[in-house]
């Protein structure tokens, strides 16, 4: 029962059948965070629930939430050599500014080697590339494995729900390892892993100063505007050298080891590639890190989103009530979620002036993780990755955080193995998001190396 | 040809048509900012051409400008004592936000001695006032002024083709002295002129950071987040002073003068009012300065609105591309707004950060106006205010910005009598606008007082 060259070409056969899928997959709108498309969100889970009854999986149902369902899909052969439970999410980010947009998001279209649409690259693309192996696989063989998709529509909000399925379901999801498709590689043609992942608190900062707007003429310049404030509370927020100010921020950031900034420096990384991904003429960041430690090994805050005041067209000379921003922090091992917010009101209450009163909401948080690097199963990523780019991947840590595989070690205490094909340059979260085609092929054959791989390794253990 | 006590009886027996007209004048919304109400803004100029035709005008014709027109009015009676430019706006405010208000803002509503809509003080009650007591007069004589009104749609967007109309009809607009009923009192007890106006600059700027938003994980912290720098660069335009800090803001400013400190001073204020009418439990401003002078005759900054990145609901962890502000300046005698954007665009070029693109848009500005309070005219308004009230009114620097004030002054050499009942708590340019009606009562008879005063007193010079 090892890979079978029929899977490999099926997958070329049948590559038509695969990007009508994904066109299908993308063009529904599963905006998690929008209410108003909440029916498209199931609608998602409903179209996964048909992929997987047609390949007639054992099992799948949705697992209800308050908000939106997981699709929990099960194919369970006889003596399986391994449990591998495989993650993603089939929710999206909004598609605003939409007006950036050169194609319509919800549209997907194909220009050269590349697909266009909101949720091709984040991540719709790797998760029906993954699914894709599986069909391979099964249309010309069995798998000694015992599969579990577990898929979420709230990944993008956070994952509200993810813990209490987590801490519900345990059996069901009992797993010898994890594969999370959320991932990405370095370049087209270098291979990585990211066995780190920095963790997120999501706040949103309400400041209100006079009861209502004010002539900006009558009352400005005798008492605080709200909006000066927030800038000056924002403007404080970094110092000179880029660092966070709130306070005891770093105290419970594990240091970098040399060891791991000699393995991080290997990253073929380039500054200037960043700078033109970004448009930016200068990088800047944490004083004393290179932006590949700035990224992934080092905490950091950003401002997402400002509102306050008149911001239609034209002239209005309001002194504002109120002003709100979007902070959020990136943060590494070993600082945990539920300090940050202590340390930001801390932080709020020796800063914001009496008179201005302020309500923090905590959107979303989820801890950082860090894999090991030694296990069967990592290696059989390793090997699947090897095989089809003729190179060992790369080891890294990542910046963005995908709080559910700090979970799955917390009540599963399984690893998870991030393998994925997404491209630092596809625009995930922005407008115009792509994903390479060829890239995703090639992603499906790694899917499928990874189960030969698994199967050789982890059976001559057993 | 003196005040008639049928004019006075006049305007007690026709308060509730006036009433009626009122709320037929408030509930068209001539909101000069927003294009899909220019058809409305013109509407309002045809009813008060209506309004001007019924009383037998001599000439009542509309000025068109580039967007919205003006009204001219005129009535000319034989051998008249003076000429009298009475100036107004019809157009108001966009009436957001529009979930604070009580009532509908353009469904005038009347509670109790109050008048709710948006415009009722800023300033169609005014205006409407002043009309009433030319037709009170009117109704039982002849009047020895000869009058004429110019009214604009435009005020509310800095009033951009002001200038060019007062160049074009300078023949057709020459008076004696004009009268500018956009102006208001101290409290409903205490009558007030305004003898001087701060001018105003307003400007939108607009940063640019990353050529598209970008995922806030993957790329905060590598580069200069467009929101950080708009707050850092807002949050240095005050020193911890209260200090304006942009460079040679404070060069041209006259100094008060001890008498003027002394004028000031005796105006009732209340600093406890004060922060009622804000809902502040603290006050703030420029060190060394009360709040009537921090108001009236020091020169602020405050920032109007702020917009970038994701603003809607829930989460998005966005690094945003762009970022805009809405910024203003009230500046005071000898202060030149031209100026002002030069200092401005100086701030940024030495603390905006290379990467980050600046665009920086004048909106609109306006001289600061200052009045000689020993003219005839002035004497004749603070004798018609003194008969009404039985005090003398106090004199005042007002904080808004009446632009016309100083172009009339630079145009037509004429300086302008600001004779107005609004009250400071009025709500003007936020929810909630309101206009207190037996105020506004006093107000008519004021107007019919100011028209007798000026007839005895310039006619007796002549």
């Amino acid at each position: 029962m090892a890979l079978s060259n029929l899977s490999l070409s099926y997958v070329d056969e049948h590559w038509n059948d695969f990007v009508y899928s994904l066109k299908e997959f993308v063009s529904i709108p599963s905006i998690s965070t929008l209410s108003e498309n909440k029916k498209d969100v199931l609608r998602t889970a409903q179209w996964l629930m048909h992929y997987f009854k047609k390949l007639d999986f054992h099992r799948v149902e949705l697992i209800e939430t308050d908000m939106h369902p997981l699709v929990f899909a099960e194919y369970k052969p006889p003596n399986p050599v391994a449990t591998l439970l495989i993650y993603g999410h089939y929710d999206v980010q909004p598609a605003d500014p939409e007006s950036e947009w050169l194609t319509k998001p919800f549209e997907p279209t194909i220009k050269g080697d590349y697909i266009y649409g909101r949720g091709v690259s984040d991540m719709k693309g790797q998760l029906l590339a993954q699914m894709s192996a599986t069909e391979a696989w099964l249309a010309h063989n069995t798998l000694p494995l015992h599969l579990k998709y577990i898929l979420e529509g709230e990944e993008e909000i956070g994952s509200p729900s993810m813990q209490l399925v987590l801490r519900k379901y345990k059996d069901l999801l009992k797993a010898d390892v994890a594969l999370n498709c959320d991932a990405g590689i370095f370049a087209p043609t270098i291979p990585a892993i990211t066995y780190g992942l920095r963790g997120l608190t999501y706040f949103e900062l309400e400041l209100k100063g006079p009861k209502q707007d004010l002539h900006s003429g009558l009352y400005g310049g005798t008492i605080r505007n709200p909006l000066h404030v927030l800038c000056e509370l924002i403007a404080k927020m970094h110092d000179e050298q880029g660092r966070v100010t709130l306070p005891h921020f770093y105290e419970h950031v594990r240091p970098l080891s040399e060891e791991e900034r000699t393995l991080l420096a290997e990253i073929p990384h380039s500054d200037d590639e960043w700078k033109n991904i970004t448009g930016m003429s200068h990088l800047y960041g944490e004083a004393g890190y290179s932006t590949i430690e700035r990224v992934g090994a080092r905490p950091t805050l950003e401002i997402n989103g400002i509102i306050g005041g008149f911001t239609g067209e034209g002239a209005k000379t309001v002194l504002p009530s109120k002003a709100r921003a979007k902070i959020s922090t990136r943060i590494v091992p070993d600082q945990e979620p539920e300090k940050i917010e202590t340390y930001l009101r801390e932080f709020l209450q020796t800063h914001c002036p009496p008179e201005i009163k302020w309500n923090l909401i905590l959107h979303s948080c989820a801890p950082p993780a860090l894999m090991n690097l030694k296990s069967p199963y990592m290696k059989s990523a390793v090997n699947a990755l090897e095989k089809e780019f003729g190179r060992k991947p790369i080891f890294r840590r990542e910046g963005g955080s995908v709080p559910v595989v700090a979970w799955l070690q917390q009540y599963l205490g399984i690893d998870s193995i991030m393998l994925g094909f997404a491209l630092p340059d596809d625009g995930i979260h922005g407008p115009n998001e792509h994903q390479n085609l060829p890239l995703l092929k090639k992603g499906i054959r790694v899917y499928l190396n990874f189960y030969d791989e698994l199967i050789n390794s982890v059976g001559k253990e057993k």
